[in-house]
């Protein structure tokens, strides 16, 4: 155990002096990053990388910016190296000639970037660095393809492996708490108060994935009710008005909140595992926890309604109109046009059950007509949902949804016979997509 | 603190879990390969992996072999794939064109790797996997460029940011207390009560890095002893005998033994900043050390002195050879012969003091017959320093040290005349590298 | 390390487990006491004392009242029965009749709180006990005296020894910060923001005592500032407007906040150790400290100088007034009036500046009419002034503060002379008092 | 868990500082004595205490003598003074009555330890102290008698509710395992590598009670295997031949050791809720854990079949006389003459089986001719159980038992009646106790 406290302490003591002390120098950041790259001892190398960030820090955004230009341009792969290198290759595989082959083929701004990171608590300025790349870059290629490094980079760095799940409570530190509160992205959460209902009763949990090179920084947190039944509505899970259980009487965890908390990690997937590991770490700590499932929104609904002419209804009309969207609506590669449908399903989750009324906020209406889903985790099915989608795009869904949406193609053809000519295009589309 | 506390919990579980229960399955580990570079989806590629991993680890050295055969030659580059990929990149240098070029320019085992790496507590095992590859490896061409993208890799987990200072005492867990004897590479430590000798008193000290993902095995350690002034012999050092120093009380830190743990992690360096930022914890706590300084074997004198004819001297005059060995005798690349010294100039320290006598044991006799060599590091020079040896292998040394030398020079060269012919070639190159 | 955090998870556990499910019985809570002074075994006696504990949580204040006057009256000390055990001890003094003494001289409700004390987390619950006895108990003297039986226990459970001084920072849990929020007694904290502020900036601290058996609940706690300066006024303390000070560059510490968190530990002392420990801790970590000082409230200055019908002057003048009262105004026992100046010249410090317009809250013009003073905290005469104040109730003061009294008594000699007549009793009083 | 983490951190920084540096004066232990208890405020105790411990600890023998003397003989009670306190307390029994009776009935001399525990780490010190006079008290009363006020102040300060209880493991620090080694008090552990044996494998556990004042000094500890089935000879247990096994598919936790560490805390019982607690702590963590025995040695078999001129016997033969020992064997008090049977029988645990040939060691064969029990802890009847012995000293037995003991009941009739006249008395003193 003490081993990784005092990790953290040292982390923390580390990037306090760095963060204080270090000054940035006044070079331009294109001229310490070339240093940097060219740098033969590790001494140099982390001098001129400590000068780097903290310059970066002070930086403005034009500044930023034109220190990502020169990254992408002047720091780039090199195709007439990479040829030279690959036909020394081809004549003599050798160690050698795989090294040479090796430092050509990638761009020098990764290992720019690699040795950025040998600075204590530069993980963290690094993510924020390509936060700002992602805001800055826009659909210029290059930028593009210098966040395709920083991303390559990441992926490795926050591998599944090193991360690390624990547990959020009310007796976690106020500094995690606040990150909490801000970047909790679906259900807002308003005040500490708020938070402390979230966190302190005995029915709700709170699991968040770090990585321990940031480690008052989480990546994905997921809440958690212990419930009786699966609930239909989020009111009730969040109202304080609720009755409170003892986590031992609770039959089943319900999944009501998912957030990414860094967005420089966009495009780095932790979440598929964090339900699952939760899942089952509930399962060994409440044995009387059986059914482990999802109350999500459906964010995309409204609007693909109203791209085909059509507004949410009420009631068990909502019902069907929200089963054919998770069913039917699809993107051009097959999979559900609803973010948060192909999350779960490509999970390996089941769609159980919709419901109408079920947020009634200003952003649940909006989004959905108050209309929300439960995803189930059934163990036993997991993997073979997950396996369908992933090869077939088959959709795992209850016979509830399944009759839900039979009701709605139903429904559409009755429209199509009696209307003749309504949006044809888009029926066949669907029915390919099925 | 709880975060990373927890975060080793977590790691143990899980590890735990999976060492006992997971099963290898019956299938080639070539064939697993295979399906988990091609696997789509996170679930099916975790299982996969803990598949071959458990394969890997029942599996005897003929099987490990072939299946290191199959990574270096199924799964490495395709120079065809790189062509065509670098082609369409500078017909339309666009994100997509890039990104696949990034997939091509790599072999397919570096992903191999990192979803390896994504089982809780594989880490370890593809250290250990490195290891095999290094004992069955050999000289083959196509297994040492295998070689170097494991290294690749654990360079970049292995960060230099990535890795946590720690203290060992005798309060440190037993489990990692065994590692410590077993690794110990300089003065052996022969039980359980020699390394209580070695950590418990006031004055003596040990430290290791240590990555998050493998938090019970040591990457490299330390010993320190403080002291009283500079001491000449390992001895002084070791012996129970001597007189215990209250911590307040000693001017010099003497690191003693500095032993790299993971044959796995071969020519990933550690050490540059181990003891720059030991010497700075060790400051911090105890404002009366001024001196940081080493006790260090001269691993390759008799060695070297057997290449030029000679036999290792006694008293003065032994000390007159190793100053000339450490001085002048280098590699073609213009660094020291002596490993030791190269570790310690690359780190910006300077030679110090020489002494005869100084490790009497069957390995330091055989070694260096008998000398030993402190290594100064000042941190007001240390930079400096560094840099002149990484840009013109100027080796810094003391005026007794640098008087030695000019002795053997001077001795050498009456040896010189008066034998007429003597090595003249060796004494020249010495002089050039000088 | 891992020690004491298993030690804290295995409390709270039993605590939580203990709190949600033990029910307490139906029988008289002094039924259960009788029972439990009685139970032979150990497994006999949790029960009871479980049952007791939850019976009195759930009790009413009539309910808790019986239970304190059954303890005060029937389970007090029997003078008879003590006398026979004195008088059989004076004829044989072997162990059996000391031992026979010792349990006759006792009275039995202390060792019913010692046995109520084995259940996990009880010692929480006896003080919340106690709090409820010094609510509810009045000037009762059987209730007084029940009052010193836990009094005498808990300076036993709550001796120095145990105790465990511990930073308290923004990234303290937050289960703690709200306590902190919550027993702030001098300069309310009013949100969480209000918090932070006083938690996260790098030239503040904040301290507190803890005992292992309540890990959750401060005992004590002080906030500090660190500055350049001794601070004349609260606000520029308080304000977050302030310049932020890298902690290297503080000369002095500034105690501005002192606040006992546990009614139930009334007359239980810890601040004495609390300040010099922190100074030690503070001076350890930053050399650069150099003054130790607090930066207190008067606050019985307004209510005491009604009491001589005068009311708080402005600047000067206040200040005069305040230097009177503190050296002047007595106990009949030779100590201070005001209960901050007692709390630190028994301490040891001396008074070293006031300061008018330093408070200028509306509690701060009530107490004291703006004004604050500076207890120094000076090593190297500590010991020494508190003896004399201990020995001969001497006040150690400056001579600037000498100089106010001395100008304080002119005024009244003055005033006195031109009166004649003006309140002479009190000015004997005070000179009877001095 | 910050928290307490911190308190040890801090608890051995003080201790360090406080060992290394505090100077005992040259003033005589029974004056410092005077001091103590004489003095008024905090500072100057503890400066007074920490030169009285560091003087007692640098004390001979006969020093100690002396001042363990001057404890019992001038710090003791005074019969007239407690007289005067109590007639007043009957005149008018106030809160300052009470007060003042309190002071008087109470030695001095356990102030003196109260006071002297203010000293951090001085909780070790004093329990070191008790450890001397119990050594060196002898019979003498006095001494005796001041035991009697260490052990009351102990007996309040290892209260239960106050210890800790954590696992000890092969990852437990180093300096804690060295104490387990030199504790262990029941089947001697003699190396590391025997340690690691009874604390590696997944199938043992070990665990221990710790105090947050003394955080590395175990109390008490237990070890414990986890098999399939109940065994019946230690040798099955502790061979490092044994067929490892899963926890998970074990069914049965056997507690085969159980020490106490601390001779200065003789008289404390720790023990009776330790296996309990561990029990339920086991069977949480591994459901599939249904049983929970020991397997005890029968220390006093040998000795009592001495007393009634018998020798041990072979085989089925032996498990009748170790029947007849356990269930009719007395103390006047009408408990088992056998230490261990009286432990755990008074505990709640039920005799279950006897076993011959079951421990052949040295120790074993001299104690109960090799003869061991197994007492069973079940949790549905241990409160039954310890309810009945308690109260009418009736021993809860299997039918084996039962039956092995009417066997020898039987014999020995048979051999009275053979005899004629053999040991009339004794069986008559069997009866009686029975």
């Amino acid at each position: 155990m003490t081993l990784l406290a005092d990790l953290l302490t040292t982390v923390f003591d580390r990037r306090d002096r760095f963060s204080w002390r270090s000054k940035a120098g006044d070079r331009p950041l294109p001229d310490l990053a070339a240093d940097l790259v060219a740098a033969e001892g590790e001494v140099t190398g982390l001098t001129i990388a400590q000068q780097l960030l903290a310059g970066y820090r002070l930086a403005d955004d034009d500044t930023k910016l034109a220190f990502f230009r020169h990254l992408a341009e002047a720091m780039t792969i090199s195709p007439a190296a990479i040829r030279a290198a690959l036909a020394a290759y081809e004549e003599g595989q050798s160690k050698a000639s795989y090294r040479a082959y090796m430092e050509a083929s990638e761009p020098p701004r990764q290992e720019l970037i690699r040795r950025l990171n040998r600075v204590p608590g530069a993980t963290r300025a690094l993510v924020g660095m390509r936060t700002d790349l992602l805001r800055l870059g826009g659909d210029d290629d290059a930028l593009q393809a210098l966040d395709l490094d920083f991303r390559h980079l990441f992926a490795s760095w926050f591998n599944r492996g090193f991360l690390v799940l624990r547990p959020i409570s009310w007796e976690s530190p106020a500094h995690i708490l606040e990150k909490i509160i801000a970047y909790e992205a679906v259900h807002a959460i308003n005040s500490w108060d708020d938070l402390r209902d979230r966190l302190e009763p005995a029915d709700r949990r709170c699991f968040a994935f770090f990585h321990p090179a940031m480690p008052d920084e989480p990546l994905i947190f997921v809440e958690v009710a212990l419930t009786q039944g699966v609930p239909g509505a989020i009111h009730d899970v969040l109202t304080d008005k609720r009755p409170r259980l003892f986590p031992e009487d609770a039959d089943t965890a319900v999944f009501y909140s998912i957030s990414n908390c860094q967005q420089g990690l966009a495009g780095i997937s932790f979440g598929n595992s964090l339900i699952k590991q939760v899942a089952a770490d509930l399962a060994h700590e409440w044995p009387g926890l059986k059914t482990f499932v999802t109350l999500s929104p459906i964010p995309g609904l409204v609007r693909w309604l109203g791209s085909t002419g059509t507004s949410p209804a009420r009631g068990e009309a909502l019902r069907v109109q929200a089963a054919h969207y998770l069913l039917q609506a699809k993107r051009p590669d097959g999979q559900p046009l609803d973010p948060v449908a192909r999350f779960h399903l490509g999970n390996g989750a089941r769609i159980l059950h919709l419901h109408a009324d079920a947020d009634l906020s200003q952003k649940g209406m909006a989004q959905s007509g108050g209309a929300m889903v439960n995803y189930l985790y059934d163990f036993d099915s997991v993997t073979q949902n997950h396996e369908r989608y992933a090869a077939k795009r088959e959709i795992a869904a209850s016979s509830e949804i399944r009759g839900l949406a039979a009701a709605a193609e139903k429904a559409e053809k009755a429209s199509d016979k009696s209307a003749k000519s309504a949006t044809p295009a888009k029926a066949t589309d669907d029915k390919t997509n099925a």
